[in-house]
Order: C-alpha cells, then structure tokens, then sequence
C-alpha cells in the first residue's frame, strides 16, 4: 500500500484507543506513530489526556502532536464484565472510540482492549448496518503458503440460522475483495465432512443456501483443512469459530510449550534449539493470526477493529492499515448495498 | 496392568479386524500377537481365512495360531461411503467383528478400519444401551502432563440436545472411573468462555442441568485450555467436538509442516533439526491421541474401539489393551445401571 489512497486522496481518521491492551499506553502510541507515516491517515488518540499527551513527548512525537487527543478519563480493564462495565464507564476509552465512530468524527476505530467491551460497544452503540440480522466477529487466519483465509463468525453471536450464515459469507466475500485483494473469492462452510448433506440441521440448510446463492461457493470445509488455503472465506457460527479458533490456538501453545521443556531437559538439544530459534520464532509467528493485523466486526454500522490484547506495535500498526484499506474499498457501502442480494448482483462473481 | 484381571481371573475375547487401516493385515496381526502376550485375552481374528491364516504364519505365530480366526470375504475400504458399503459387503470384517459382539461370541471389537463404517455397524447391528438416546465417540487426549482427558462426542451425532449431553457425561464419567482409573472424575462442559451462561441455548441448559446432577462438575472450559489437564472429562455436541479435535489436528499438523520447510532452507538449522529430532519426534507423538490407544463408542449394547488408520503395531496393542480394560471394569453394565440416574447414585462421587 503507498500513500495514495485507491478510490479517492483523501485522509482517513482513525480512532485508536490509547489505553487497550498488555502495552498500553506505549505500544498503541507507537503504533499510531508509525501507521501515520506509512499511510494517509490521521489519528484520534483516544485516552487520558495527560497520559496520551506525556506518552506522545516521551516518544517524539513533536508538539503539537500529529492527530488529535480526543480525552477518556476512564479505562475498561481486561477483567471487567464487558456490558456492566461499558455502563458503569461511558467515559472509557471503548465508549470514547466508537462514539466518535458513531459520530462520524472517526472513520474507524481500532483497540487492542477487551474483546468483550469492544463487541458490547460496537453493537450497543452502532448498531447493525440495515438489513444485517447479526454482526460477526471475523479474521484473516493463517495459512501454510501463508495467503491466509477470512473466517466468521469468530464469536460475536453464540446462536445462529441460516440466513445469518448466508450473511456472514456474503460480507466475508465482500470483505476479501475489497480489502483483501482477492477479486473473486471462494467461500467455503466449515463442515465435518467434505461431502453435501454432512452435519447438523443448520449446517445442512446453509448449505443448501449457499450452494444456491451467487457467492462462489466450494461446498464443505473441514477444520483440519484450514491451513491448506484453498479457500477464501470459511463461515460458520460463532459457536463453532470460536471453539475451532481456540482449539487451534490451544494445539499450537501445546507444541511449543512441550518443546521447550523437552529441549530443557537435554544439554544436546539445547544446543540444538538455540541454533534453530529463528526458525522456530518464524514458525510460531507464522501461525500467530496477531500478526495478520486484527479481528473485526462486519456488519456493525462502522469500522471496529480488534487487535488481540498481546499485540506489539507492529500488529497494532497492520491493524491500522487493515482499517485505512477497508475505508478505502468502502467496505461498509459495499456490504450495505449488498445484503439481501445473495442472488449475487453485487458480490463479484464475474466482476 | 498385569495378567490377572480386576475383577476376576476370566480370558476375554477381543475380535480384531486383521483388514483394518493402512497396515493391514500385518499390523493388525502383529498388535493382536502383541497384546495376547500382555493381556488375558484370546484373539478372535477377522478377515480372509487363507490371508490371515498366511499372515499369522509369516509372522512366526505358530500352529494352530493363539485365538480363532473368523472368516470374513470382504473388505470395506477407507474410501467406501460407509452405510451403503455396509449394506453391500454384509460378510466384510467390519460387519463380521461387530456381528461377533451382538451374537455374545466376542467381547469386544478393535479396528483401524473406516470409522464411518465402524460407527454405522455399531449403530446398525448393535443399537443403543437401555435408556440411551444416542452413542457417542469418544477419546483420550493428550494433556501437556500426560494424563490425558476424555472427550465426548467427537462426531458420532451431528444433533445433540441436553438430554444427550448429560448421558454423555455420566457416560464419560463412569468410563473414566472404570477405565482410566480416575476415582472421582471431574467432568467439565467445552464451551466459549468459561463464567455460567456462556454459549448457546444447547450449552446453557446443558449446563444448568450438569450444575444440578450429581456428578463433580467442573463448570465451562475453553477448547484452549483443554491441553492444561484440569478435568477427567470434557463433553460437547458431536459437531462442536468433530470440528474441535480436527482443527486442533490441523493446527499441529501445520506446525510440522512448517517447521520441515524452514528448515530445509537452512543448511545449519538442518543440522540442528538433525540433533533435534528426537525431541520433535517425542512432542509430535505424545500430542498424536492415537497414542492413547483408541477412539470409542460410549452408549453402545457393545464394546467397539476404532483405532486411527495409520495406526502402527503398538497403537493396535494398546487399543486391544483399552478394550481389555473396558470389560474388566464391566463398563457397560456399570453404564446400562448408571444412565437415567443423574442424580449421582451409581456415577462415583464420594465413592
């Protein structure tokens, strides 16, 4: 991506929340700092005025700084009850973002704070855009020849029915086209077999649906063949994504875990693992979605962008280039004029 | 385990499925000569007279062979659709083992053969237990301690409802009790996050209703904590569960794979892999649950222990192992007496 923007020069205005995250307030300001170099955007640094104000001087940031402070006295932490809290603090930085989302003060907000807040936030706040059932939480997952796919719902919706299923793969697409750069995506359902007619009563009918829908679709995907990247976009409930999420997540801590104490027990192998640490460092980072930028919200009636609490300042800054490339493709315009068509008139078959 | 039984000093009679997974017939044969060495069990062999009679011999088993050799004329292959091949091939090993359990000849049965075939002749020939609304399959999976858990339903019903869920758990808890040797088994519910009322409608009232049995109840646990070993039994839906164990399959596959191409890019780290090889052999095999001997179904009038295709000699005889326990703990009596009786009465707690 250069500084020229793909359908208009204009800059774009991202709220980042200043205080989300194990970093916070450094790493999100750092990030900030760098996105603003790399690309036409302008950023609301949302948090406590003072904070953000000593944080952006420690780091060099000029004075005035570039952006805007936009004050929240309050934080949500990590442990809070999501909604209780985002009550209890309408001055949190959260509340802040996305009310400036909600505003149109911002074009989009990004924060590495409790996912829990954030969704409560954003559907609270933003609501659904017209015609959308249910949001879903999505991300660009990683792949072996490191394409990396789409998969939704990740969580933001424990119940679902077919017609959200068949939402989700059309905002999905819309997605990989417009910010992903896949000019015809294939979407997939996650299924436990390969076959039609294999899993339970909604999958079976989503299935149905998607087969008859304008969408590319490649019929059934099983979970243990994510990583080939032979798809685009997964769907799925977010019942299921997020179990298989954390599943993945779960086996992979489990490999390097158990590694490393084997590697402790043995003075040969110690020697060996030293020599192969950039390689297993590449690896793990390979396989760490954190590092495709961020998760977000499609559906919502604004930009929201999730990165995981654990993000570094790169991860943070990828995820506030992943919210200046959905500006730019118009990705709420596009899924806006595209729900309720799953015909296809819009979804880029044959664009 | 030594060869005297638990509960009495009785040979049991395990049918083995010579033409079963990729190394038939001489991996099964050599686990079936291994194991009845190990344990007090007689051999039933099933497959091709002439072909099993040949493979006995080649692997220096004696004349008469130990145990019995069943014939069966046909084979199911791993690429047959498995309700339709069972109906086509009535005399293949699979419907052969299963029949010798339903006919009381057999005590249990053991195969790496297809396990959408294994599942439909045991639903088909053998049914349900008294009072069972459906089985379930179920397996140890490694912990990063070693002890391993249970887990149920990984994919014998596409549909579960609560009632289904809580005879899973009793089921689980009571083959953990006889089989796994866990006196008082803590059995938690998988689900999307771990407070009361996460989940879906089917999660929450499932657990409600393992809140109020008498089983020592966990609470909720998250698929990324399930490597952490803190319970005996992890129950889910056989949809969530299917798509759980093949996403973390998947996620540990892709680590390999990953690590191998790294590595052949890099001269030095292709030495180090070199002395590293044990240990990665190590990790990869105590994460591989084939290891732990064998899948399962729980609610069948029957015992019938399916092992991983690729399988080798030591995961059969460990399988054949499993299953030897199983019947001296009389698991499906202490099943058919519990199920029904959630109350906690016959499930172990404070025994």
């Amino acid at each position: 991506m250069t500084g020229t923007a793909k359908d208009s020069p204009r800059r774009w205005r991202v709220a980042v929340d200043v205080m989300g995250g194990d970093g916070a307030p450094s790493v999100p300001v750092a990030a900030g700092l760098d996105a603003a170099r790399r690309w036409p955007v302008d950023i609301l640094w949302v948090g406590p005025q003072e904070q953000v104000a000593a944080e952006l001087r420690r780091q060099g940031a000029g004075w005035p700084p570039p952006g805007r402070i936009v004050h929240a006295s309050q934080v949500i932490e990590a442990g809070d009850a999501p909604v209780a809290a985002l009550r209890r603090k309408q001055d949190s930085s959260i509340a802040v973002g996305i009310r400036l989302v909600r505003e149109g003060e911002a074009d989009a907000f990004v924060s590495a704070g409790s996912t829990g807040a954030v969704m409560a936030a954003g559907k609270l706040m933003l609501g659904t855009l017209p015609g959308v059932a249910r949001p879903a939480l999505a991300a660009v997952l990683p792949t072996l020849d490191g394409r990396g796919f789409l998969m939704l719902d990740l969580g933001a919706s424990a119940e679902a029915d077919p017609e959200q299923l068949v939402q989700y793969a059309v905002m999905g697409a819309i997605y990989a086209r417009e910010v992903l750069e896949r000019p015809a995506p294939r979407v997939a359902l996650l299924n436990i077999g390969s076959e039609a007619g294999k899993g339970n009563r909604l999958y079976r009918e989503t299935y149905e649906r998607l087969a008859r829908s304008g969408l590319d679709f490649a019929g059934n995907v099983e979970a243990r063949g994510l990583f080939d990247g032979t798809v685009d976009v997964v769907v799925c409930d977010g019942f299921t994504g997020n179990v298989a999420l954390k599943a993945m997540e779960g086996a992979g801590e489990a490999c390097w875990k158990l590694l490393k104490a084997e590697v402790a027990r043995r003075p040969l192998a110690r020697l060996a693992a030293l020599l192969l640490r950039p390689v297993l460092l590449g690896v793990r980072r390979r396989l760490d979605y954190g590092e495709y930028g961020a998760a977000f919200f499609l559906g919502l009636d604004g930009l929201v962008f999730k990165c995981h609490g654990s993000s570094d300042a790169r991860a943070i800054a990828n995820g506030i280039g992943v919210a200046v490339k959905a500006c730019q493709g118009r990705l709420l315009h596009r899924i806006g004029e595209s729900i309720g068509k799953e015909d296809g008139e819009a979804l880029g078959r044959g664009r």
